[in-house]
């Protein structure tokens, strides 16, 4: 019998790795970060720890695998192939949670970047100019409207309230969560947006969202809303996005994602005055693989006993 | 006897000015604001309002003027002829806690513009550049030590507490104020500096506070500490201030005051990495208008029944 392993893609500290010898006696190690990925041994991988997508076509043959759960590092999954993922009955954990904070710090300091004309001096620093910039803002007493009220959009609502914001959160059910002043269901968003000063998407890509904000939702905006994109980048219609921009009834996007990445360089977006692009970076944790092997250790300890996985288990069915 | 007369340097509302006729009917109010300076009429006056020093020459001759108050629209008086003020009696007010709220905005701007990459990615923007930018730092967590625990102080210790730092508050007393896990006396900082990731200055200047960010300060403090300067520009000493960056002391300033302003285009600063540069911008208040008229409605409540003014009034002894 071919011994089983555990591929490490996500890099491990030397203590991690004697942990996991301690907690999985029986798995082999396979230190699939640091080596050449073609090189990797997958015949018997049963786990996969910070797994991207790598080989899947090889790793998820439908009628041999060794493969039982993939442990992933991002929040988002929507880059894996799910249809197989479930077809072929692997449990998929995520990296959800990791990355409230770095996101939610991003968030206000993009906001602050437009608010308190931090973008606009950056620029001008480059020329040497000493400039007072547009009127500014205070984000003390605007209405933000949180699109998405997982972990991500509460930490961005607990924030909010610190800077003394109103708070709508927005979610399938309507269901309360911390944070937020007021809670409304997805369809009444087309309704209500217009409350809103400042709009925050976090929502994952999946059918459902796709082009969830399109012209239809953007022309029931107020003239002025200041929106940010730190969601996946196809749940935005690039399109309409700029079309809102052109007229008026957004002030501002700061976009961390896109629906092609890297960005063309021939977009329109790179060279407007008022958008701000940061590469997808937002989710960049400094902890990020402290957190994340605890996660995965949680996890581990549950799949030896034979357990349900207690952490960020992916439901199939709505796709994050 | 020639009429009293209240001179408004500061734009006023035309339902402020109604409420100033009602308040003060003995009083002419001259708009001083939309007149050519050398025109404005100064014989008669008693009360400045917005004072920044036009012809303080003629305002505050020695033998026979009729000043009795300026309502200073900054928080900050040391552009102002104290010493002259004081000689002659006049009494000060300043405009102290308008600017709290959007210069402790503007402060976690400057940080998180740094921390999450924001400022290289507006950069990367202007040459279409998608680049993950340097390393990128959380401020959860971080010892954030701010000197002068004013108001400005205590909205940034507010905020901080928000993003879950740790806050160490310095004064000259060591009294305790809200929102500071700790607090010490200006004479201790040098020795607790290290303990900080990030320091700001909000101290006026004086003759005190003078150059009190000197190489004896950063040479002390952590390496690749955050510095930002809300305060005044005299109180750092620049070319120590770019030793400090060049020796890795500091990995980070953000700087919205500067020795001299506008910053000479000469300036070493303007064209560094590891500089931020806003020009003297963060105390621009969204409301500015309605707080500063505010404040000076109540203070001429007083001034007028005879009673001490209860907002802002300055002890020249302290010059703030």
């Amino acid at each position: 019998m071919t011994e089983k392993s555990i591929l490490l893609m996500q890099e491990t500290t030397k203590e991690q790795l004697q942990t996991l010898k301690e907690l999985a006696p029986g798995y082999k190690l396979i230190k699939g970060w640091e080596m050449d990925e073609k090189e990797i041994p997958l015949k018997s991988v049963e786990i996969i720890y910070g797994w991207t997508g790598q080989r899947s076509e090889e790793l998820l043959t439908d009628d041999k695998h060794t493969l039982k759960w993939v442990q992933g590092k991002a929040a988002g999954v929507d880059f894996l192939d799910l249809e197989k993922l479930e077809r072929n009955k692997i449990l998929l954990t995520n990296g959800s949670g990791i990355h409230s904070i770095p996101i939610a710090e991003s968030v206000f300091g993009m906001l602050l970047a437009h608010a308190r004309g931090i973008q606009q001096a950056v620029k001008n620093q480059q020329t040497k100019t000493w400039d007072q910039v547009n009127k500014l803002m205070e984000l003390h007493g605007k209405t933000i409207l949180i699109v998405g009220t997982g972990k991500i959009g509460v930490e961005i609502g607990r924030l909010a309230k610190a800077f003394n914001m109103k708070t709508i959160g927005v979610n399938r059910s309507g269901r309360d969560v911390d944070y937020m002043d007021l809670l409304i269901k997805q369809p009444e968003l087309k309704e209500q947006v217009k409350q809103a000063d400042i709009v925050v998407n976090i929502l994952p890509h999946t059918d459902q969202t796709h082009y969830f904000f399109n012209e239809d939702i953007f022309s029931q905006m107020k003239e002025g809303t200041l929106f940010i994109n730190v969601g996946r980048g196809p749940t935005v219609k690039t399109d309409d996005l700029i079309k809102a921009l052109d007229n008026g009834k957004l002030a501002f996007a700061g976009l961390d994602v896109f629906e092609t990445e890297p960005l063309p360089e021939n977009s329109e977006l790179w060279g407007r005055e008022d958008v701000l692009i940061t590469p997808h970076i937002t989710g960049i944790a400094e902890h990020f693989k402290k957190r994340l092997f605890a996660i995965f250790e949680e996890n581990l300890k549950a799949y030896l006993a034979g357990e349900d996985l207690p952490r960020n288990l992916i439901d199939y069915d709505q796709q994050y």
